[in-house]
């Protein structure tokens, strides 16, 4: 293939997932559902953000689609909890693509209109290129990653429709920097709301239901 | 294209990839410089790492290619430490791959054997899949990321050939489980070491220093 056939090869390959994530976002909101892409780096804290924003939605129907390279960890964690999830095993892929969305939001169990988390592999980089039918992206970071954070990862940062700093409670222990990362968020999105959050008290997420319940009128 | 033809296109992507990697290798090798491809998720502590073991290995000629999406933070910090350092900005690629490393050894200025640390883009999936020129493949792995990590991204502690465990001094605030970890490890790799360190007070990298000592007689 010449340099240009391969790039052309590339741009089908997004405008491809664009058009099947558009597709899937269309028919889940006529079932009512507003969908979450929930990003971030390995250990950021997805799943138990995901687990507190169940808990301070009590009056929503939650529904998780869990994606992991391998195992169902999560899974099961959630499942225990309740909480209507489906694992996805990318078996290697380092992100979700609209394709793997599309097919696996046909086998949710849809009976009531709600929420659809749909946890990406932990990874800071890759799942921010693609969309998979989300109305909103979300991005955990976690305060032990440190403050650098934005200005070594921007797109992640520069897409997220909301930012929650997680592990607040470990701030002083890796000398976060507030100010250095705020100011590296702001350059790159100027309006995303930061919530800080403390996943082990559940501190910070009745302010995130708030704003997730406003969000969701969207639909 | 085909499925036949792309899975063509991807194997011949890898292969050449190979064999950049092990003449970049070979190349090095000549100089008498060890290669060390540093990897682990954003935040893990890669950079620290790198100093503490150059501040423990105070024999040894090092240089650093410090890969980055974006940002020259870490290039900065190595540089006011007196560490001979190139920056590589991938501006967006989410691994260092064969032939970047290839161009950028060559503009190392090699005056005396020792070690080259390769700092990978921080991402705990994609660049344990491609060779770069490594004699020995380091990850290093931060406490708060859980220890459920080996489980959920089995590629890279399959492929490592050391493990620095990093913020042990944050175990008891995530709930780390040492022997969760150890056995997710195990059931991957048998034979890798894993070495406890606190990058803060330098615990833990005398013992680092000495291996790679040994390691590094392979050339």
């Amino acid at each position: 293939m010449s340099g240009k056939e391969k790039i052309d090869v590339v741009q089908n390959i997004y405008d491809e997932n664009e058009r099947i994530a558009l597709e899937t976002k269309a028919s889940l909101e006529k079932y009512g559902i507003f969908v979450i892409n929930v990003m971030g780096a390995p250990g950021a804290g997805k799943t138990s953000s995901i687990i507190n924003m169940v808990k301070s939605l009590p009056e929503e129907k939650i529904y998780v689609l869990e994606g992991d390279i391998e195992s169902d960890i999560d899974t099961v964690k959630l499942k225990e909890l309740g909480i209507d999830t489906i694992q996805i095993n990318t078996n290697g892929a380092c992100h979700l693509d609209a394709p793997t969305i599309q097919s696996y939001s046909q086998k949710l169990a849809i009976n009531k209109p709600g929420i659809l988390f749909i946890e990406n592999i932990g990874n800071l980089v890759c799942p921010a290129e693609f969309q998979i039918g989300e109305h909103i992206k979300m991005l955990i970071c976690s305060a032990t990653e440190g403050s650098d954070k934005p200005y070594k990862y921007p797109l992640a940062f520069e897409k997220a429709d909301i930012i929650l700093l997680t592990k607040c409670d470990l701030k002083t222990y890796v000398d976060f920097d507030d100010e250095f990362f705020v100011k590296g968020v702001r350059s790159l999105n100027k309006t995303v709301p930061i919530f800080e959050v403390n996943a082990k008290t559940g501190q910070g997420f009745l302010e995130i239901s708030e704003w997730l319940k406003s969000e969701k009128t969207i639909i």
